[in-house]
Order: C-alpha cells, then structure tokens, then sequence
C-alpha cells in the first residue's frame, strides 16, 4: 500500500518518478510541437467520463496507477505545444516555463511573508520594479502578483476606493443621496464598451452595483472615445455621483486595441480619478523596443496609477503569472491601502509582500517571470512579441487576399486577427440579406464552422460575438512557433474544406 | 544567444534541462528530508540583496546562467522538505504534488472553460463533489477552487450577498437606515473573534466596513460561543440591522479550535443567514474516518451553504490547492450568483466552470487535489492526518513535563502545540509581575528566542500574539516525516540551548 508514511525515502521515490515522467513529458511537447498529434482528442464531457477513470478510491493506485491516470490527462487533453493552438490569450509556455514551476513545486513556497521565502520575495520586488520601469513609472515603480488578470483587476479597484475613500474600509460604502452628509455619491467607474468583463466583476464584487459602471463608447478601431469619456463624467458629477475609477484598456480581449492612455490620463487628474490600466494582454509590448519607439499604445502608462500585466498571456510565462504595478511605492501602496490586523502572521516588515493583498498565502508566481527574463533575456522577450507583430500582419494580408474570407478589422490592430468566412456557394444569399437577418446569417455561419473544426481538433480558434456584428473567428497569434504557411494558411484551408462538406440549404 | 525564436526544439531544450536539474532536485529533497542542510540559511534582505544576483538583464544568461540562478534560489530558500520547517499551516509537499505541479506546467492548462481544459475540468467536478460527500453534503455537493482560502472565503461572502440580495449585485449597495425603502439593513457578518483576517478583509472588499463585522467571543478552548452568537445578532436585529453571514472556523489558524457548526447552523436557519464554515485548515480531517467516528469537529458541515478547504495546508498538496465547497449543487450555485455577461468566453457549457468565480483564465488546482486522491487514496491521506493528530498529542505530553515550558493550552485542540518556555534563571522574576508586565516580559522572551533561533535556520517556527495573553510559541504539526524526538524533542533542547547565551539581565 501506498501510504504517506514512506515520506521518509522521498527522494527516491521522487527520482522514480522524475525519471519516469520525462519521457513522457519531453514526447509530449515534441508531438505536440511537431503536430504528430491534433490539438486535442475532442470528446464530450459524457464521452470523457466513459474514456477517462474519474473514480476516488479509498487504496492508493500507486506507482503504475497514477502514471495511467497521467498518460490520459495527457491523452484528453489541449496539447498547448502545438502552435495551432489559437484559440485564447495565452499560448502553450516553453521549457524554462516548466523548469520554472518544477522550481516552485519543490520548494512548495509561499511568498506573504519574507522569512518564508526570502529570495523569492526579492524576485517579485525586484522584477515588478522592473517592468514598471519599462513602462517608465520611475525610481518608486513596483507591484504585486495576484492569481489573474481580473485578480489584478478588482485589487486595483479595492486599493483606489480604500485610498480615496478610506471610510468606506471601515465604516462602509454609505454614498449620497442615500447619505446626505456622505463625502462622496455613488461612486461610478468609466471603462470602454470593449473592456474585459473583470471590470463589471469587480464593480459588482465592491457592491458598487453593476448599473454603475459607464461603458464608454469606442471608436472605430475599438479605442475608448476620450472626448466621450469627459461628457459621460461630466453628466455624472452633475448627478452628484462620483466618478472615481476609469479603467484604459491596453490591447481590448476580442479585437486587440489600445486605449489612449495619454489622454485619459489628463482626464483622470482634472476629475481625480484613479488611472487604472487593464494592459493583461497588450501590457507585455512594454518589451519591445520597437514598439515602444514606433507607437503610441502604451504612452502615457507612467501616468497610471495601478496597471495590469499578465506575463502568462503574451510572453508564455506558465499561467498563472499577472502583475499589478504602480508608480507610487510598489508594493507598499498595496500593503497600506489593504493591509488588515494579523499580528499573528506579519510581524511589521516591509518585505512581506501578502500585506497588500486582499489574501494571505499565494503561489511565488513572480519566479516565473523572473526566471523568464533571466533566461531570454529583455531582448529574447521583446523579439517574441516583434515576431508576432509582423505574423499578424502577414496573416492579415493572408485573409485580406483570400476569396470568401472577410476581415472585421483591416489592419488587425494588435495580435488577434478576426474574420468571418462567407461560403461562396451561399455568398449571393447571404449578401442579399439585410440587418439582423444578415447577422444571425452570418453568425450561424461562423458558429457552425466552428464547431466542426472543434470537434476535428486539428485546430483550436475561438468564435466570438462583438455588439452589433455578427460572431466571427478570432485567431490570436502569440506562439513563437507558430507558421504563416505551415499553420495559418492550412487553417484558412481546414475552413474551407470544412465548409465544402456542408450543406448550408439545409441548416439557413 | 538563447532566443525565443528557438522554441521549434522545445523537446529538446526541455529534455536537457530536466536531466539537468533532475539530481539537483533529488539532491535537494534529500538534503531537506535527512537534515543535512538547515531549514533556512537566514539572511536579511540586505544580506541577499548582496549574495544573490537579481539583475535582469538585456541578453538571456542561457542554460548555464540560468542553472546558477536555480541553484542560488534553491541554497537561500527555505527547505520546506526538512521536517523541521514548523512555521506555517502548510509543510513541505511530496513527489506526487512534485509531479502534479509539473504536469500542470506542461499542460499550461486554463480551467475556465471546458473546452480549452476537458479533462482537468471533469477532475474539478469530480473531486470537489467527492470532498463535499466527504462533508456529509450529499448528491448535490460539489464545489470550486480558488487561489487560496483567502480567495475562497470572500467568493463565499459575495456568493452569499448576491444570492440574498440580488439587488446589490445589479444596483449597487444602499441599507437602511440611509435608503428606508431599501430591503435590508446594514448587512453584518460574525465570526469570532479567533476566527482568519481574511473574514474582515472580505468584508471591507465588499465595501461592508469593517465596523460590521461583529466578533463572538471564544470559550476557554477557542470555540466560538453559541450563545452569545444569537444575542449578538437579536441584538442587530433589534437595530434594524441585517445579519447575513455567519462563518464558523473548523479549525483555527493560531489555536486550532473548532466552532460547534452543528449549533451555529441551527442559528444561522433560525436568522436566515448563509451559514459558512472556514475549514481551510481543519476541513481536510474529513479524509479520516478516525476522526470523523469520535470527534464532532466536522458535525454539522453538510448544513453549512459553503465550506472553504485547503488540500494545500493539511493534505501535503502544492500551493495553491483551496476548495470552496456547497450542498447547492456544487459550482453551479457560483455561476449563478457571480456570472458575468462574457459572451466571447463563455458559450453556455454547465461545465465551464469559470462563469461561477469572480475572475476568468484560472489554473487547473484541483488537479493536484485529485492526483493526490488517487495515488495514496482516502486511506493514505487520511492516515497523514491521524499520524499528526498522535504526534501533537505526544509533543504535547512532553512539553507539559519538561521543565520551563507551559502550554498555552492542555491537551492541545488539534495540531498546533502552543507554549511559553520561562528561563528558569528568571522564573521568579518573571512570576512576580503582574498583568501587563508580566504579559510584555513573557511576550518580549518568547520573541528574542523566537528570532535566535530563525537566524540559526535549525527549526523555523512561529510565535503568535492573542488578545489578552503574552506572545508564545506555536509549533505546527503537519508534515508526515516529523518525529517526535529526532525533531520536537531536539526543539525544546534548541530553545533552552538559545536560552543558555542569553543574558536576560540586559534584556528585560
């Protein structure tokens, strides 16, 4: 029987099976990265429960037993290797990812308080001071790593309401009218019709209520329309609300676009309002030089008071590693504004980091990005993103140029390059419709070849709807490994011989 | 120079770098586990700031750089495989959480959706309902996990806000006696006053204020006191105030006691509250059956509408591994009570389990929960806990009969063993103070010991203040490999030896 009293010879049991899962592991990534296997073995959750042992025994399986169970999760699972894998913000990571949190496994730590993790700590103070000052936040730039970009999201929100409203971390959140001699009136938050839904989670999380958020519409490239922004705030203070937290996307979840920070920023400090900078997908460009020298989408971020950066998204750190980072004391700002009495557990030391958060133990997720950097390099890092940049580009002209396929946006604005396919056996009927009728057309258009290119399992892309245009693919380009020819062109390819076996008459 | 661009040899890069940092690993947990190293090599920051290399540079360092960077982490780091790592509720991990971690590494895996993450998803569903079944919760257990109890704690707050109060959700937060036809009073949450911080850090989250917390006194062992509960809340009632949230501790952090739940349930039915039970720490006790037949530390959960468990803390699992459990259908209560409009996440699958948390991408940490299951079995994990229990209550009987110690509390409640050691050279100076100086003298002895020993790295434990009792040793009983003399005798030898070249005369 297999049995925690054994834990004495860990070290060879854990040699055992070190040895044994490396192969495994190591022929996993390689057919995954060589496509000898699809993206995944697409199944049911009903047809999963019948293929894959779900069961919890009261006898350990030992040794022989849990590399089954290993085998198949592999078996059953998205195989992230394979750069066609386009489906989400993040992509599959690299060895230094996996070496990274073996690192972390062992020594199983917990980074709320120094003395528990001494060098580790160090790391996230050093390395969020660090890309804070990519985004030129200064000499007093730092941060904290939270479990996720909405994570990071809602502690921003949590930290501007505490520091400018810090009765409300006492007494509560009593606004006017309700409370006639409140200091403020309901407080408002102002994000893009784009922003990611974390936002709308954290409002509703503070209690502030989900009719409280302004959307703000965006322009035509899906940015925030900052002239918009000022009436909607203006119409808000005239209602003695209080605007207090206007949130900038840096790179929009489906269309890839970049708020105008710079602008905003000088609305935010004529209406005092927090700066916060949702940059989870877009944040990592802060990388490139390139980018940083030939545009304008991350200008103005040394004005943000908080920023959201999520190295497991663009820079193929292991999931999950997001970093809140401010210019105003780094970590501490945190620690002051969210700090409670545990007078068991922090003993009054300004490198325990978990002061600052709203929780207690948490994962040294700052060790991935810090190993990351060490490893490629600000430079490795930054030539990722380059690279993918000049991908979607080239897929773009791809689609641009290809009969039946249709861009929503031309350029792609970021990395995420979006079309609808419009069969052409149907083209005339489609065309011929007008309005909802041509969006719910187009939609189930887009939503059936979907499905069966799901289920085919050669590729993984997302469908998704935007307000007002009907659902279309969004193909997101962020693997290092991925192939215009070998992968993106074959994908246009499965779309149209996916399409060639259906029968539209029967299903419009 | 190691570039991003190289990842089309990820296999390879990965197999070196595993073969690699295999015996560096072994060697490691060896070291740990046989005590040929200390717990810690302590430094102080400024020390590391010296010893350790925490630039982050332009050009990647490559394999051997960063090789050295691991090697260094792992020298300055606590060895949490040495058994004499007591600090904290959790302990080191073993070679099955080891190679869970590192196949969620290698899968990159995002458990929001069940698409992206089948099999790992099916995994969640299955282990959080077999754990709730474990709690009694029946064929509707099921549950969720979040990055830590902390995070599970305040999703069972907003949980149980917007299932109560739906209106909060979608308008906002507006109690009387501020808005009078509002439906509910200032919401008050209770809890005792033993009870974990991050019930009033949820509570400022949710912008209740920390004034509405109401904290029931404890009884001479910890546990909340039942009746005092009721006349707290008939006594807020009676100020047209709204009770909502009652969480019970099974397990607490600094004494280990655990709140009747039975009795506290009957309460929160007979007030209408959501009844909660913080279990993070004492929760995992439902894998013994030992346990579960003579004790009723756990009686009573299946009336709890959640229930917060850490595999992380007593069940060895890696961090983060926290469970929020309910009766109500498992994480379906959460979707709905906390989704969001997401429509370019979630397509409408009752198996995408990220619609119910308050982010979105989310790591696969139930995984690591279910292969622990698998591989030592009910059995095996539940043997962990009753070896614990057995060595607290030794550890206990020899701290009461050695000479210069006294125990917080006798017999210890569960698995922290609590106590003042009074330097027999001083004992009857110390003896002769009264009240508060007798308080700060004990307080001020167990500190200047407490910090002697954690920069002699031998042991690391705690100390701990308490409201009304001076500063005292907890010493945390968890890790399977501990023993009784070669470890928690050698710690009171260690104390006294610290005591021996100390001249109390200067210090006190």
């Amino acid at each position: 029987m297999v049995s925690t009293d054994d834990h004495n010879s860990d070290a060879k049991e854990l040699e055992v099976m070190l040895s044994r899962i490396q192969h495994i592991i190591v022929d996993y990534v390689q057919k995954g990265q060589e496509q000898l296997v699809p993206v995944v073995n697409y199944h049911t959750p009903e047809e999963l429960y019948k293929l894959f042992d779900f069961t919890l025994p009261n006898k350990g399986v030992g040794l022989e037993g849990i590399f089954k169970t290993i085998s198949s999760t592999l078996e059953y699972s998205v195989n992230s290797w394979n750069p066609r894998f386009l489906d989400k913000l993040y992509a599959g990571t690299n060895p230094i990812g996996v070496i990274s949190e073996l690192l972390l496994a062992v020594l199983n730590s917990n980074a709320h308080v120094f003395h528990v993790s001494p060098v580790l700590s160090l790391m996230e103070i050093e390395v969020t001071k660090a890309v804070g000052q990519l985004l030129n936040m200064g000499e007093k730039a730092g941060g904290i790593l939270c479990p996720g970009g909405s994570a990071s999201n809602l502690l921003a929100m949590i930290t501007a309401r505490n520091k400018l409203f810090p009765s409300i971390k006492t007494e509560g959140y009593f606004p006017r009218p309700f409370h006639p001699q409140s200091k403020y009136g309901k407080l408002k938050v102002f994000t893009s019709i784009h922003s990611h839904y974390s936002i709308d989670k954290a409002v509703q999380v503070l209690g502030l209520g989900l009719d409280n958020i302004v959307k703000v519409p965006v322009d035509h490239e899906g940015r925030m329309q900052v002239d918009v922004l000022e009436k909607l705030i203006e119409l808000s203070i005239q209602k003695d609300e209080t605007p207090f937290f206007i949130n900038a996307t840096a790179g929009t979840t489906v269309l890839g676009a970049f708020d105008p920070i710079k602008d905003i920023a000088m609305i935010a400090k004529k209406y005092h309002c927090w700066l916060h900078v949702d940059g989870s997908w877009g944040g990592s460009v802060a990388f490139s030089d390139k980018v940083m020298k030939t545009t304008s989408w991350l200008e103005g971020s040394e004005h943000a008071d908080t920023f959201t950066l999520n190295p497991h998204k663009l820079l193929g750190v292991p999931l999950q590693c997001s970093m809140l980072l401010t210019p105003h004391e780094g970590h501490l700002l945190f620690a002051k504004s969210n700090s409670s009495q545990a007078d068991y557990l922090f003993h009054g030391n300004e490198y325990d980091i978990g002061a600052g958060t709203i929780g207690c133990g948490r994962r040294p997720d700052a060790t991935k990005m810090f190993m990351a950097w060490k490893y490629y390099g600000k430079d490795g890092l930054g030539g990722r993103i380059d690279k993918a940049l000049s991908l979607a580009s080239q897929f773009t002209s791809m689609v641009r140029e290809r009969k039946g396929f249709k861009l929503v946006q031309d350029p792609s604005p970021f990395l995420q390059v979006c079309f609808w396919f419009v069969p052409p056996s149907i083209e005339k009927h489609v065309e011929s419709l007008k309005g909802k009728e041509y969006s719910l057309c187009l939609s189930r258009i887009t939503r059936h070849l979907h499905q069966q290119i799901q289920e085919k399992g050669e590729f993984l892309v997302d469908h998704s709807p935007l307000e007002g245009i009907p659902d279309f693919f969004r193909v997101v380009i962020n693997a290092p490994t991925l192939s215009l020819h070998r992968d993106l062109e074959r994908l246009l390819d499965v779309i149209e011989e996916v399409n060639a076996s259906v029968d539209w008459s029967e299903l419009l």
